[in-house]
């Protein structure tokens, strides 16, 4: 089976010879080859060069054998065509020089269509799959989720309470809409032209939505919008993914609200969210990225839980919680893809994962 | 029934005529009369001396009709006796200036009794129990509990991925069975001079144990130190309530953990949260602290899904899942707290609380 195979497979729930295995932000900081580029580009400018941005996607696959490559960007490129200023802070993240403030600044907003705004990322899709031929990988598309997006957007940043979102769709509930609805509109036609460029499957992240709202704001104020998300995608025929982070209490919830596989943090064990969102479900994660900056022992201890827990069932990809930390070393990365390609579902019954490996 | 009653009857899971309602930081900044003493003092000022602290305890109760105080401090105040560097930056919170950061550190760090470090808030907790006399309020004691106090001392403050406190524990187990036993000594002592000194309920704060922690890490490196803690607690025989931050996913475990109460965030709803506690086990929370910030009209609806949910089942402490903001209108405290207080649990099969009242 192919690498191709191994990971579309498990997306539509198809067994699988073995576990497929990528990782969020696989193409990145802890690598020494993107840290080199980046003497030379800062992020704004990679993600803008078609070239730049298509050699770090390729980088990590020249490093470990992962089953699929993931397109190098960022979720926040897309608000700068709608009119915000996007800058990335040095310790300090992502800014958006101009937030919303009121509902006239939502008025305010383009939704200019990803052709214009975001044909570097769709040229860098053409020239990965380019390189891909005949390697097998295939690549996945991605973007952000509205309320991920729209909380960059109010807040102007990260946000510890987003007391300012929260407040905005609160107080004004027809300008959330009319936000929410713009977002979906951009995104809608980004991640679509992502596959007509040649993006094999896709992801969606809503990193901010658990974290922020409870089980019925979410129902109420995001759902409606995932849904006319996700029902746009499905004509294209490529698996999308959706991932969100802190909504393990209300998982079946979000599954609801539309993708194939769900893609889930570590705050959640994974038979419980196998559970939650039913076994049929293909599902994706969920170690910690902190577990991969310990020592291969407890990292493994770590993986062998998590393989454990994702089952025998079909429709598992192996993956972090979250993305990789800029800290990660490489040497864990590299036993961490290995031991999970040379692992076999049908093994999970014993628990945990006690079969012998060189070098453990 | 008094408001002393309503409060630990529910605590202890017996039936109450109403529910009872406090608020996490209901003494504090939102208020206008504490705003008005921190422009002569400063916060650690305000903890450290007993009258002001037991002042700022005492605020809230004379605007709204509430059913428990809570001592006016910090978490963070007991590090300091053991060696770490305090102070609150303006716009940043909490800072310790000499984070832990090997082994060794740890060796360092005293354990002194609550005695010598505390005595000001032990003193507090008099002052404002001579003046409750004849009132009724019953009031609360609160500590940390280790993981998020061992997050602060190793971070060195807030954090986004605590993964200098996750390396800590994966890297060194036994420095981390050294640190969280200290912690938990350090704790244990000060709540049970808290009840010494009259408080008549404790709370013990886990806020950040579950957007750091999964599931298996938090029963591995977490539970034990809780486990001791609560335990060591019982003999005091007043209720103890078991806060915890983002473990809306394994909240039987946090639950098995310890504890009388279980107060939950907002990021489950409390019908799940009874599901998984079972329904026996007194609960409290969880309205969403931003909710407090929007239009009565939406507060209302907030309130009333966090009614309907709670059931009709005795055992529930009507409370936020978070402290409250700043920013927090006075008039959304009063109605809210009114509003909670005219509700009878009986209700609760209407879903959502649709009877009429004044001013909506």
């Amino acid at each position: 089976m192919s690498a191709d195979a191994v990971f579309l497979n498990a997306c539509r729930g198809l067994p699988t010879a073995r576990i497929p295995v990528w990782l969020m932000r696989q193409a990145g900081r802890y690598l020494p080859a993107y840290r080199e580029l980046r003497r030379s580009y800062d992020l704004l400018t990679m993600i803008r060069t078609p070239e730049l941005a298509a050699q770090v996607t390729l980088q990590p696959l020249a490093e470990f054998t992962l089953d699929a490559a993931i397109i190098f960007s960022d979720i926040l490129p897309p608000l700068e065509g709608m009119g915000l200023e996007l800058s990335f802070v040095s310790g300090k993240g992502p800014v958006i020089g101009n937030p919303i403030e009121r509902s006239y600044d939502i008025d305010l907003l383009a939704a200019p269509p990803a052709t214009e705004v975001m044909a570097p990322t769709l040229e860098a899709i053409r020239l990965v799959k380019h390189e891909l031929k005949g390697r097998g990988t295939p690549l996945i598309g991605f973007a952000g989720a509205p309320f991920t997006l729209a909380s960059y957007a109010v807040e102007g940043g990260g946000s510890r309470s987003y007391s300012r979102v929260k407040s905005l769709m609160y107080r004004e509930p027809s300008a959330w809409k009319r936000l929410m609805t713009k977002l979906v509109t951009v995104q809608t036609d980004y991640l679509l032209r992502q596959v007509d460029a040649g993006a094999d499957a896709l992801q969606v992240f809503d990193s901010f939505v658990g974290l922020a709202l409870g089980p019925d704001d979410y129902e109420r104020y995001v759902a409606p919008y995932n849904r006319v998300l996700f029902a746009a995608l499905v004509e294209r025929e490529v698996p999308v993914i959706h991932y969100s982070g802190g909504t393990g209490a209300y998982l079946e919830t979000v599954a609801a609200s539309g993708g194939d596989v769900l893609s889930v943090d570590w705050r959640i064990a994974l038979d419980e969210a196998r559970r939650r969102v039913g076994k049929q479900r293909p599902i994706q994660g969920n170690l910690d990225p902190v577990a991969m900056l310990a020592p291969w022992r407890e990292l493994r201890a770590h993986i062998d839980m998590v393989l454990a827990k994702a089952g025998a069932e079909p429709g598992y990809i192996f993956n972090l919680g979250q993305g990789l930390l800029p800290e990660t070393p490489l040497d864990n990365v590299k036993r961490m893809v290995d031991y999970v390609q040379r692992y076999s579902p049908a093994e999970t019954h014993k628990q945990p994962h006690t079969r012998t490996e060189e070098g453990a």
